[in-house]
């Protein structure tokens, strides 16, 4: 029953049935018509996917090497940058910084807490002259479930004028996130989360101040560079300077066309509905939520772990009796939370699969929990949303 | 009649039918034991066909990603490396490393020759003290279709104490290159060549001694980290540090199986009988070669353009009028070869489709060709070849 496995995961995700066909065509070459076409409508795509009407760069790598692109293309030695950490992967984008040399002030958040934007203007106030190059933040902190609102973020970019460079790895597609209207100048994610897709591709925007600090950026790069890659993308056209993942782009050009056809709106709705309803199942169930209401993440959710229960216990006993995969959470939250991914192919009855499994598992571990009574409460939340 | 395409590309290669459909299977997880089992296998398949006891580490990018990856691991900034320049693609390497701030001394080979190992050895001298630290080497210059051997040079390199760092991308997996034995510190192939694998997936071996180098680099990398990549290979073991293009991988490991079912021998003497045809298919035809025997890739062919023959009117021809796909060089042999592609999952048949489509499009725009005397040729290679 491996191909009926529920994928709850935050990444890899689901990827629709059709996608993983269309990409399993014959090859084409590169630099041929075909080729062109393709990057031509999942550039479209992901302008409407990204609310842009700026580039978006396609690279063939995780997310993680986004980041790094994101990095090496818009700062230069000794650059100081601002990175604000709500968990594991804003400090990921820090240490890459760091790598690269570039002076990182972090201001450290607690985990399942979102960024304090007062706290951030606070520091910028202190610095008396233009200290800072930039602003790094995780747009959804996958390893807690927290969402930063890149918004505030944007407005104070602009004040102290600033480059924001955004992790949007694990919301983009899921979560709204109007990248032209907030002044996000720099946003990463990566095809295997919210856009439904197979691993391998990094998509990165870039707004004009971007692409000027790259004319000044004198970080080591050649595969990450920037200038290149919009040169083929706009010159070409929409060719790549290297060898794209072109199955990889055929998957994603049909989870492009889905969520167009879907409606990104719907998109949206659909996360926040699937989110509310796995929400109130677990607290319905005696469970505590990690994080608040009002910051928490429409495409994870982390669900603090029953002093009774084993991670690995849990985790082992959904995949193999209810065919649901969740996982757990890193650094100090490592065996305190179980997180579930409800992001990009994921439907009403695949949370229900969850929640139901869920139940059935924590009460044969010996939680008080009454079968049905977390279904319930999520088909309520479904029933209302449709009524409204 | 698209899916019936003959790709006789340097890259990217016609990919198994079965290979694309074993990639559209369900996604997994990268944290699973699935995807461990797979990185597994696919290590073992590479091991096999690197010839090598040491790690062959996994990254998700192109060929060029790989080719960065091995400076920026074993290099420091302003260290001195030689670059041995026979194509377009040599000089690529050198220009990865220059941009890293290596000081790069360039030696330039006449396009469509290869390295005279006697003028690196001349150069070494030269230096009175310790001056390099690594030799570039393509040992498949895919722009002209010239063979370098990095026996040879691994001897050199062993002797003045240096790294040897080597571009096999279009070479590995076609053409023999004992990378242990012949001592290469760094080999970088990538999927979509004689691997026929969909792109995306850059492997990379690393020798105890660039491990070791790895140690001292002083270069900025975060994705591209071998140290980090043979931790995960190894302690986890079978992971990559972030989200591996996971269809990719499953492509890759049925391809790898064909050609351990193949055998390696085989496969290499399969890439010289094609090769051979090919050759003296297009001599017979009355075109010129623009590499000599001795050092002709067995992967990709260049052929001089008759004067008489506009380069984007042949291919289009072939392409449209019979489905066969050929492209042409760059930089100063643009306009002035067609390169024929023959690597991979490439088979006599293919070459024969080539052969007649070029017999029947050259004939038609005015050359005088004999149907059918290239083919025959062809035809005695295979004849001769399978007889001995």
């Amino acid at each position: 029953m491996k191909n009926k496995r529920t994928m709850m995961l935050p990444g890899p995700t689901d990827v629709p049935r059709q996608a993983l066909l269309s990409s399993a065509q014959k090859m084409i070459g590169h630099r041929t018509k075909d080729c062109e076409e393709l990057i031509d409508e999942v550039t479209d795509g992901l302008k409407y996917v990204f609310q842009t009407e700026h580039d978006v760069l396609i690279l063939t790598c995780s997310g993680t090497g986004g980041l790094e692109a994101s990095i090496a293309n818009t700062l230069s030695q000794g650059d100081k940058v601002l990175a604000l950490c709500t968990g594991a992967f804003g400090e990921r984008y820090a240490t890459i910084a760091e790598r690269y040399g570039v002076e990182v002030e972090r201001i450290n958040f607690e985990w399942g807490t979102p960024v304090d934007v007062s706290k951030v203007e606070e520091q910028l106030k202190e610095t008396t002259q233009q200290e800072f190059k930039a602003i790094l933040m995780t747009h959804n902190e996958t390893s807690t479930g927290v969402i930063n609102h890149p918004q505030s973020l944007g407005k104070l970019a602009q004040k102290y004028n600033l480059l924001l460079l955004v992790d949007a790895v694990s919301s983009l597609g899921g979560i709204e996130l109007k990248v032209d209207e907030w002044r996000a100048d720099v946003v990463v994610t990566s095809s295997q989360k919210a856009l439904m897709s197979p691993p391998g591709l990094a998509l990165v925007s870039v707004s004009p101040r971007a692409l000027e600090a790259a004319e000044d950026s004198d970080l080591p790069k050649f595969y990450w560079d920037f200038r290149r890659a919009k040169k083929f993308l706009v010159e070409r056209p929409n060719q790549t300077p290297s060898t794209p993942a072109i199955t990889n782009l055929k998957a994603l050009r049909y989870a492009l066309r889905e969520i167009k056809s879907e409606g990104l709106e719907n998109v949206f709705k659909r996360h926040k509905i699937i989110t509310m309803a796995f929400r109130r199942a677990m607290q319905e169930l005696g469970l505590e939520l990690l994080v608040e209401e009002k910051v928490a993440s429409k495409t994870v959710t982390a669900v603090k772990l029953p002093s009774e229960i084993k991670f690995e216990i849990l985790k082992q006993r959904l995949l193999e009796e209810y065919n649901v995969y969740i996982t757990g959470s890193k650094g100090e939250l490592k065996g305190k939370v179980f997180r579930v991914g409800h992001m990009g192919n994921v439907s009403r009855n695949d949370i229900l699969s969850t929640i139901s499994a869920l139940e059935l598992v924590l009460k044969d571990e010996g939680l008080d929990i009454e079968l049905g009574s977390g279904i319930k409460i999520a088909q309520q939340v479904f029933y209302e949303e449709e009524s409204n």
